[in-house]
């Protein structure tokens, strides 16, 4: 199994970003096709001291083709336009394989 | 739910890292109290050029407390002596809570 792996730095106006994250964004990223699963967390804390990120967005898919269809497919482009326009400057996504 | 989410960055050595991991490491984590699963995943890339990390580890729990039990825990204490012997420069731990 695979997954897209978006990290986000902690956005100057929390409230706005959630707010387009869970009535627009989230919306769009569940309609692409072969989403096995999305999980979103908050990051509460560091042992160290600061987390280094606010929240992270975790899109489960069976393999690396299916996840690479999903994103060039009409709903993934519409969702990875959405996420540019609102949070470009504070996402890292990354590709995974789980082990 | 909730979880200790370990960002590992790109080790110097992959092969010695992986060993390390995968025989004494993960063996070790895995005894903590209270764990519900344990997801490894390697990052194979980014759409945006290269991935800024190498690793995660998701450590999941079913409550704060009993995440923060099981760090405390003795089992916990010999995970954590552990990764900073050989990971120490590389990881960023964060608590999570699950949406």
């Amino acid at each position: 199994m695979v997954k897209l792996v978006a990290l986000y730095k902690r956005p100057p106006d929390v409230a706005a970003f959630e707010k387009h994250y869970q009535e627009i964004h989230a919306p769009l990223a569940e309609k692409m096709p072969g989403l096995k699963k999305l999980e979103v967390s908050h990051f509460t804390g560091s042992p160290g001291g600061e987390p280094k990120f606010y929240m992270m967005a975790e899109l489960y898919f069976d393999t690396k083709d299916a996840m690479l269809s999903a994103l060039s497919s009409p709903e993934g482009k519409a969702a990875g336009k959405d996420v540019m326009s609102f949070a470009g400057d504070l996402i890292h996504m990354m590709f995974a394989e789980i082990s």
